[in-house]
């Protein structure tokens, strides 16, 4: 199929670039799952503009989020023949069909070339943490309590020998055999706001379950159990057995993707 | 019934003073519904403490939120026979068996006399409204969506007109008949922080819907609709056809209780 033709062999006269919002917790992840009725993100974008224009479209997002992950910026792209829509609409268009669960924020068009996932020069994720006593039932589908009072800085310090290129296999659930576990982390930082507790990681790529599994290493050194040092020794082991557990989904966002 | 002593004869051996947290999304406002089956928070710290001691207690609430309205320190209190239970060790035992829309955050054994609703002094609500152009998937159960950028300024001004002691008749739905609409507010503050509005409203008590007929009020003046002063005439009038719409309880959160 060349560029700009699509499955039915009309040619595609825009490229759509949305900025999605999503509550995670009811859909198995962004990408539609092959064979699976489950909900998933991806189709309730493809539906929404079927109903909309009647047109079959792909949505292309740049993160593919796991089940239960949240999202405040994911990009996500659409090649369509619809002309009729100006950009500027097509967000109140989604908005009026797709599930409340789901919001487009922005449209722009771009070239037809861009693709939302292969263009993608860096990622931001954050993770939240409610670190206080007692659970907060409005937080709960939207953070992850820890009771046990958290050592910001010294998780911050031990965030900083994550920075640069490295073999993240320490930090990564399952990796496909033969892709490289090499990313480059540009930012991995720490910071309490109140009662939570905030972690923002950026970079290149992530490796299956990688943020989750730093946020996880990291809260061993926040809860006085390991020394900040000793991240740097998970890092360097390359060993997923040496580091802290994974944390859970609901606590995760995907913020930014830059270009 | 005399004092301290409870419905099957027997004496109350202490008065336990939580505070509650709830999501109230899924609940039908705190207080029991008689002959209803629809889930309310009452029947939820009722049916907790019956799990844990096997005794049959009423929870009684400081305030009765509607349907859908949140707590983030609603108190309540419940007279028991149970002895075996430190106050200190009661929020864990609650939260190991309430579901988790509902958290119980602190506990003290107060005289049995206390009473959580009628001693009650004031009570502050505070009101949380996301303005910005698109709705946020995870804020939606707990923010009401305003798209249109709001004047706080002038809302602040407009809210300054209802401090004291007023008959609120204009911001009530429907007040029984006989009671006395007057009631004193002691602050009524808006305020912005990044893209939410909160508004926070004090008093020695209010009226059926007269917090969220107040934000649905201020809300004309923040669109522009409205002059500050005019929030003057509406309470004047003692009209409830003057004020603005009730805006929907899932932005609303009883925040304290002062006794």
């Amino acid at each position: 199929m060349s560029e700009g033709m699509n499955d039915s062999g009309g040619y595609y006269r825009r490229n759509l670039k949305l900025t999605v919002a999503y509550d995670g917790t009811r859909f198995h992840g962004f990408q539609r799952q092959a064979g699976h009725k489950l909900p998933t993100v991806q189709e309730a974008l493809e539906e929404a503009w079927r109903r909309l224009t009647g047109e079959a479209v792909k949505a292309t997002g740049a993160g593919r989020t796991d089940a239960g992950v949240h999202a405040l910026g994911q990009v996500v792209n659409i090649r369509t023949q619809v002309a009729s829509i100006p950009a500027e609409r097509v967000p109140y268009a989604f908005n009026s069909v797709l599930p409340k669960d789901v919001a487009v924020l922005e449209c722009v068009e771009v070239p037809l070339a861009f693709h939302a996932r292969f263009d993608a020069r860096w990622k931001r994720y954050e993770y939240r943490v409610l670190n206080r006593a007692f659970p907060s039932p409005v937080e709960r589908l939207y953070t992850y309590h820890v009771s046990h009072p958290l050592d910001v800085e010294a998780m911050q310090e031990g965030a900083r020998l994550l920075l640069g290129t490295h073999d993240f296999s320490a930090f990564s659930g399952s990796e496909a055999k033969g892709r490289s576990p090499v990313r480059t982390v540009s930012r991995c930082d720490v910071w309490r706001d109140g009662e939570k507790v905030h972690f923002a990681v950026e970079g290149d790529g992530f490796l299956y379950r990688m943020v989750r599994t730093i946020v996880g290493t990291l809260l061993q050194v926040g809860l006085g159990k390991k020394e900040p040092g000793w991240v740097g020794e998970v890092l360097a082991s390359r060993d997923r057995a040496e580091a802290g557990p994974t944390v859970p989904a609901c606590g995760l966002y995907l913020v930014e993707v830059g270009y």
